[in-house]
């Protein structure tokens, strides 16, 4: 089997971004989020613990108390660790620097003698390693680790996370296998099969793939590694809390799936890793299997804004069109695994239905995850609110907060990949971007004020004529997009999935303009939604709009937006940081004539209010109140 | 102070119903539901823990175990008992009235010396005998065992079960109250204060009702008692897992209540015994907290089939027009308290805005708890479910079934109230009733297919010409009620509080014959009411209406209500045992167009449906399937 990838991301560090969006988010990223979580991780202990230095209380509540969080304390760490030397890749800074290597340290000396690497069975249950893969996460742990040193040792070139996590995989790559002697294990919650295949890439060595390759195959194997484990800890396997093992997509083998099932997170991190697999090694039928599970997932299970995993029960995935706004789950790891997916699948086939999704879940079920701040976050992301959900400053669970971390710091590797002729924008910001193509240093600069406008012109400087072909994503929601090069307008019949490819010989100085027109529309669900009948959400370009109490002239859940209403957009430089906001005249019931009356058979009369909404993503940034994606219309 | 109450209700045991709407309904109690509920009482251990009989593994899981529900099982003997009994006083049946008998010789074998009489507390931890009565619940249990002492007594005149009370409230009496060495504690459930009240109104003992009196006066004062409990049992009184004193309505004297709060069924128990205690004492300060709660009740908290309490977090009230549909609690227990409490006030005020509300409850959000055999039950009640809401034939917590089985066995006694020269009918039944009005014996008979049909044709039998007034209530659903007597129509203009009083000299024959013409309308809920915001429910005469999937021709969750289409009804004597239906052309959203899309721009189409709704309360007695009272309109 061979490769089968198109194309790969150009990396972060090539991409100088001086956007008007993304710019101030990726300073907030650095300057505040980055230091809140790092405070955190020490003030909670998680730093202390890497070293088997535990409060007495965490150690009292910890697994065998009953309280599970402190299994993902290192993986908590790391995705800190990743997201800081993310960012030090393309914002060098010292001070950061020393804090990392501070805390690798910590990990070296928090590793075992035969390389096993984990702060809680490292120093507080040793006995109890390996014993439960289906709950306990060590791989999980393992895999953040992974992803860590390779965002080390990429940003600073530094081999000292490397070298430990090197150590760990072989301790891992000895204790799990087909082999005699080894468990056929792999882990609950998927993760280090994608992290392996990226030290893999990182290092040049094929047995990190080797190994990735395992978990991924293993996985939902019959007898069930899960049941014999059980068994070996003198528990009955059916009870199981999570009843069954759809809930870590391991109830069949990776091949045989056919639905997105189970916690959310888990489901996107194993399939991007089958992603992965499919596309290193040329696997059709792995490959087969990601594309199905992609069509399932974005027309039955998905959010209008890209969230994913409508359940609080499962963290995950229930029924087709199940999509309950108000207490819709759409966790924002799960939408940030969503968006590793979608990159990957993108890079074998150059589809938009995977760029469309990957900038949907971007800019709406990603964003709204973070305050604008960059100091609070949402674990779960409700489309419809009373009032009372907020973004908080930590949780018990603190997944979200790094991952966001890591994906801000990084955004710049999402906008192009390439190949040796071919170079493809899938998003657009503003920014100049250095890379190598047909042989020679191109320099591409976009300008643009997307995601407000969709005019984006892009810049070509070569030294010398570069035949090479430049493609373009016509994102989805675009109805009559325009292109034109050097003024000349180029016709998109041609495009091919949504992308259209210029192929020329490039000369210095060539432009490209790009013109994505945007209006505020109506968006509707599949009438199988139950939560959407009767209802109506407003889009405007890649942007989901919602309502929020505060912006609203009259009760916001007595408002009904009339079928026959204009939408309008208008650019509000002072609000939220900047941003278009869409207004309507809409229809608020009236209390007129209720008085101390609950229930008549009059219909209540109606009055005009003016709707307005903003983008999702930014709400719950002012006074609390009501908010809703979906609103009633009629 | 004397006693303010207006009438006093005519027994159950002066009507016979023969009623094509009820008699079957008391005939599946009496056959089906009082057999199936006692088969479960001894199954489950209840009757051998009257006197000390435990499983060990009930034992073991038992309140210090963590499992409270052993704490009510006496209460759930109880109801079963006077469920029995009250419908023994109109049906005698020997076997049921030796199988009482037995039961209540094991509640006297478990009595404790000094007269303590509560299964869990009197066996398997006496220790720790009223030393929570926040949570613990031994003083509900004697209330329910007091009722039931009452019923008992009322239906055989034996005396057994009430001197066993007897010598328990004895022991009561002298723990609790506001004398030297005595506690100046209260039940977190009320329900024993009632009880009392009955008990004294029963044997004439007024020191019965003094010490109700106690329980409800002493109710939120401070020094709060659960705080000095909570202390004495070395617990922080703030860490109450209820949080707050709303929950048991003891967070304010009751006369300085102002909202319905807490827990509903708690609530509308104490409010019961407020009610009673106005009533004998001409208590008018205590009245007023009463009609004030209830005008909050009605106008901000109570479902549109009369059920109350909407979250199951607290079993009850929430905030004001917080009323959802699909998580609705709406316990079976609740709506049933809420009858109790509006017989109450309307012996007190004749106004029908209680008998609309106890009729309301009575027909929707009551009945909708038993299944159409009368051996399955609803302990919440939402109005709506996607198909997974069904009556199940027991629950950890059983309070719901005999306290349905004892309201539908004793439903006589809610059509009349009456005094000296006043007889007054609030509910529609078929039946015969014989009473003594101005001295003389009245057989007063209703002829009616009511709820179906609204004509209700009363014939009197007198053995002289009598003059009294005989009232009959115009209910609040009706727009135009006609009246004659005799065949001389009668104007109603004259109607106070929705009761049209007639006043003449009566003779044997007269007939009076009530039209309230039915119509099948919609419905609205005050805009404030967020989940039934864009939607419309069905109602005809006292029946609330609700869709269920089995009956529709497209799917329920996507279908809708346009504006201007008729409503039909029509009786259908096969289905659900008979009931009339309501039907209207509905509108359903399509899956034309839709194939793999979960979101578009252009708005679904829709295609004609036919909608049927059936009665709320027959729901869940056919194929499983989604439900909903409230359809989007438009």
């Amino acid at each position: 089997m061979t490769e089968i990838r198109a194309t790969t991301p150009v990396s972060h560090t090539q991409v100088t971004l001086d956007d008007a969006f993304w710019t101030p988010r990726q300073r907030i990223n650095r300057e505040s989020t980055l230091a809140a979580i790092y405070g955190k991780l020490r003030d909670t202990g998680r730093l202390a613990a890497l070293h088997g230095e535990y409060d007495p209380a965490v150690v009292a509540r910890g697994v065998g108390g009953g309280n599970i969080v402190v299994l993902f304390w290192d993986s908590d760490v790391a995705k800190w660790i990743e997201a800081a030397c993310v960012s030090l890749a393309t914002h060098p800074d010292p001070a950061l620097e020393a804090q990392v290597d501070a805390v690798i340290a910590l990990i070296g000396q928090g590793q075992q003698s035969d390389g096993y690497l984990n702060s809680w069975f490292g120093f507080v249950e040793p006995g109890k390693r390996w014993t439960n893969l289906r709950d306990w996460h060590e791989l999980y742990d393992a895999g953040h680790l992974i992803e860590a040193a390779v965002a080390h040792y990429q940003a600073t070139g530094k081999r000292s996370l490397v070298d430990i996590l090197a150590r760990y995989i072989d301790h891992i790559s000895a204790t799990f296998g087909p082999g005699e002697g080894q468990r056929r294990g792999y882990c609950g919650h998927p993760e280090i099969e994608l992290a392996l295949i990226r030290l893999s890439q990182a290092t040049g060595e094929t047995r990190y793939l080797d190994l990735a390759r395992y978990f991924v195959n293993e996985r939902g194997s019959q007898p069930h590694y899960y049941d014999q484990e059980a068994i070996a800890r003198g528990e009955d396997p059916k009870q199981f809390w999570a009843r069954n093992y759809e809930y870590n997509q391991s109830h069949l083998p990776v091949r045989e799936q056919t639905e997105v099932v189970g916690h959310a997170v888990r489901a996107a991190y194993l399939y991007s890793a089958m992603a992965d697999l499919a596309a290193v090694d040329g696997d059709a039928e792995l490959l087969a299997a990601g594309r199905r599970l992609w069509t399932h997932l974005t027309t039955r299970r998905m959010y209008v804004m890209g969230g994913i995993g409508s359940s609080k029960h499962n963290e995950g995935f229930t029924n087709d069109y199940d999509l309950p706004n108000d207490s819709a789950y759409a966790e924002t790891c799960a939408a940030i695994a969503l968006i590793f997916w979608a990159q990957r699948l993108l890079q074998i086939d150059l589809d938009r239905r995977y760029a469309d999704v990957l900038e949907l879940a971007l800019y709406n079920a990603v964003l709204s995850g973070v305050s604008a701040d960059g100091k609070s976050f949402f674990y779960d992301n409700p489309l419809a609110s009373t009032g009372g959900h907020h973004r908080q400053d930590w949780f018990a669970c603190p997944c979200c907060p790094p991952n966001l971390a890591r994906l801000i710091a990084g955004l710049g590797g999402y906008l192009y990949t390439q190949n040796d002729d071919t170079v493809i924008a899938h998003l657009y910001a503003q920014g100049t971007t250095r890379l190598r193509v047909a042989g020679q240093d191109l320099t591409l600069r976009q300008t643009t004020t997307y995601p407000w406008d969709g005019v984006v012109t892009f810049t070509l400087k070569v030294a010398t004529p570069t035949t090479f072909d430049l493609a373009l994503r016509l994102p989805g929601w675009c109805r009559a997009p325009r292109l034109n090069v050097n003024g000349e307008v180029i016709a998109l019949d041609a495009a091919v999935n949504g992308y259209i490819h210029l192929r020329r010989a490039w000369t210095d100085g060539d432009t490209v303009t790009l013109d994505l027109p945007m209006a505020a529309e109506r968006v509707y669900a599949h009438p199988a939604v139950a939560s959407d009948v009767a209802r109506v959400a407003v889009r405007r370009g890649p942007i989901v709009y919602c309502f929020e109490q505060v912006d609203q002239s009259a009760p916001l859940t007595r408002s009904v937006l009339p079928t026959d209403s204009a939408l309008t957009s208008r650019f509000e430089p002072d609000l939220l940081g900047g941003v278009v906001v869409v207004e309507a005249q809409g229809a608020a019931l009236s209390e007129r004539g209720w008085a101390d009356t609950l229930y008549r058979t009059a219909k209540p009369e109606r009055e005009a209010c003016r709707l307005r909404a903003i983008p999702y993503a930014a709400w719950d940034n002012r006074a609390a109140g009501a908010m809703t994606v979906w609103l009633p219309e009629g």
